[in-house]
């Protein structure tokens, strides 16, 4: 068995000030300092970045960061996912603990986005689809079309997902956006790609989040620890192009970490999920089986997925309000409910929580996605 | 136990006419047919690049290529690790296959660096080094520099190491560099860094390299097995600024993949090694043991790391000769050993060949290698 034993985040937000190597060192101390562990009992690093390389020209960045904490001499590794960067570096690490090969492992995801140079983010300029123009958002908003045509699916029902998001985002001091925004505020924003509008849009942001995973072994001396009970991560099928409102790939991969972990939707406290665009929750939450497909956006829009309703979605904020840095993203789910799980979660605490669920999806192809990562914890 | 089942590499060179994608899975699918193995026996993929973030704004290769083979549902991480890019994939493809998580992976290490816009490498134009001057190739004649202070080594005997690669080039079909060059030619050419000439600098290349790893129980089907007795993969200590010539990092790696796989430098009948300048390889050869330290430039100046000499070093040509497509090049080195241990390695064959090392070395920082990977296979 696997726990997280410590957990560190930055603010996302924009830190021009500050260098990838820095955000990525302050979030990795903090995590190693919550664990009470020493850098020389950390076995191996597992680091996520998704742009520096196009960005900045970096590459082999954990090494540098780890070694600011003493974290040297051992394997480190830098994790490229698209948008589950960080949480396949979870995965890794995750998996050599359980394969008994260490037992501690720190786990960083760290992205700075908020510098000229990004241009339209999607997971291959070089792709075919991109170059014809099915840019994420433009993907996502076909996805919502067809939502609304085969289910009914209505506009404002999109917005109540950024409506639910932006008020979880005000009970939280790191989230990027801090200010209400009510259904109609959310339909009046300039439209980015029909229907989304910009603020059914995640905002890029810099930020950086680390974990430390111990083995049980190791993970008995830490009070706090959160079982980490499985990490599943899954690649594309690319076999549904003519649906695009079901993603095999995404609840194939839920339903393996369902499996694994012995659990079922019902079972789970709150989820943190990957929440791009508003109609990726509403498609995420189907998949995950919180509610029957097609259902999505009445889930939302009947407060069942907010904080108190029966099963919060993104009391973080998640990607739309807390913002999305994309390799940090996945681990900052892993650190939102790590800390809810131990109760630590302040004026966006759900009561009792006491087994959670992060997933990300990372690039698209072909109308499918090309990653899927799903995460299951509990106290 | 793991094996080596089968390997697939492209030609290195500039194939301007190919993407990086098209390249991944020329390697990918001829490694895969090699095997004998079908693609639903294969249970992950790893799939290292460097550069395409940077130069082509990709990420997320490894999902598309593989599913070009039909390799698809199933966990495909992206990993970069500068140099040992390619060796960080097979090393964790080998750990997940060690720990019995997995029976079959393939690993492929894949690069397109013939491009405008490539300029100088190195392993983060962030970082303070790079941005005084510290570039690579100044960082290895500072080292060169040193070695011949120290050691007496001269530039002749430097140079025998690129007139030995050229040697073994003009065996390789596969190799960048099919043409003779004696040491008067080496020391002839332009100057780079003192004193290391162009001929001395490894040159860049598009590149492909893909091996298909499989557990004991399905390797026993593959008569032509090789196996992977262990893969080791270390961070540097940036402990020994003072000290240019000896690299504790290099020579730590090497000494836990001797000990993990229970032989010694006398034991190995061949070895690729990270030559990404002359000097490089003259360090290297140090760090495993094959000479005293001190004593790599006469090692090669007495034909000694020749083939038919007493420990042939970089029979494929090398980085020097064969090219260095960055995250190709560590699974390059593999495809070479496995060659030679199955006799399949035509006019550059190391007669009986049982035992083979691999090992490369990745990214600066403070005058030590951020990264380092020895593998040792044999028959």
């Amino acid at each position: 068995m696997t726990a997280v034993v410590g957990i560190g985040i930055t603010p996302f937000g924009r830190h021009l000030d500050r260098t990838i190597a820095q955000l990525g060192a302050t979030a990795a101390r903090a995590a190693l300092e919550d664990s009470g562990l020493t850098s020389a009992q950390v076995e191996a690093g597992y680091v996520a970045n998704a742009l520096g390389g196009m960005l900045f020209g970096d590459t082999t960045i954990g090494q540098g960061i780890l070694a600011e904490l003493g974290i040297r001499r051992v394997p480190v590794l830098n994790v490229e996912n698209a948008c589950t960067s960080g949480s396949s570096a979870l995965w890794l690490a995750w998996n050599a603990i359980e394969a008994g090969q260490m037992d501690c492992a720190i786990v960083l995801g760290v992205e700075k986005m908020c510098v000229p140079g990004l241009g339209l983010i999607n997971s291959g300029r070089s792709e075919i689809d991109t170059q014809l123009g099915l840019v994420t958002p433009a993907s996502f908003a076909m996805r919502a079309m067809r939502h609304m045509h085969e289910f009914g699916t209505t506009r404002a029902q999109m917005a109540s997902v950024v409506a639910k998001s932006r008020a979880h985002g005000a009970r939280n001091p790191l989230a990027l956006f801090q200010r209400q925004e009510t259904v109609a505020d959310v339909l009046a924003a300039p439209l980015v790609a029909d229907p989304l509008t910009r603020s059914e849009c995640c905002p890029i942001a810099d930020g950086a989040a680390a974990v430390v995973l111990a083995s049980d072994r190791l993970a008995r001396q830490a009070p706090r620890a959160i079982r980490l009970n499985t990490a599943v991560l899954g690649s594309g099928s690319y076999e549904n192009l003519a649906d695009m409102v079901r993603w095999e790939t995404d609840s194939r991969t839920a339903r393996q970490a369902y499996e694994r972990a012995g659990v079922g939707p019902e079972d789970i406290d709150l989820v943190e999920c990957h929440d791009a665009f508003s109609i990726a929750e509403i498609l995420h939450c189907e998949a995950l089986g919180l509610c029957p497909a097609g259902e999505g956006g009445r889930l939302a829009a009947a407060g069942e997925t907010s904080l108190g309703g029966r099963i919060p979605v993104n009391v973080s904020g998640g990607l739309l309000s807390r913002g999305h840095p994309v390799a940090a993203t996945g681990v900052a789910q892993i650190v939102e409910i790590v800390m809810q799980l131990r109760g630590e979660a302040g004026a966006r605490q759900v009561t009792g929580a006491r087994t959670g669920l992060a997933q990300c999806m990372g690039g698209d192809r072909a109308g499918d996605t090309k990653s899927c990562t799903v995460a299951i914890l509990s106290r």
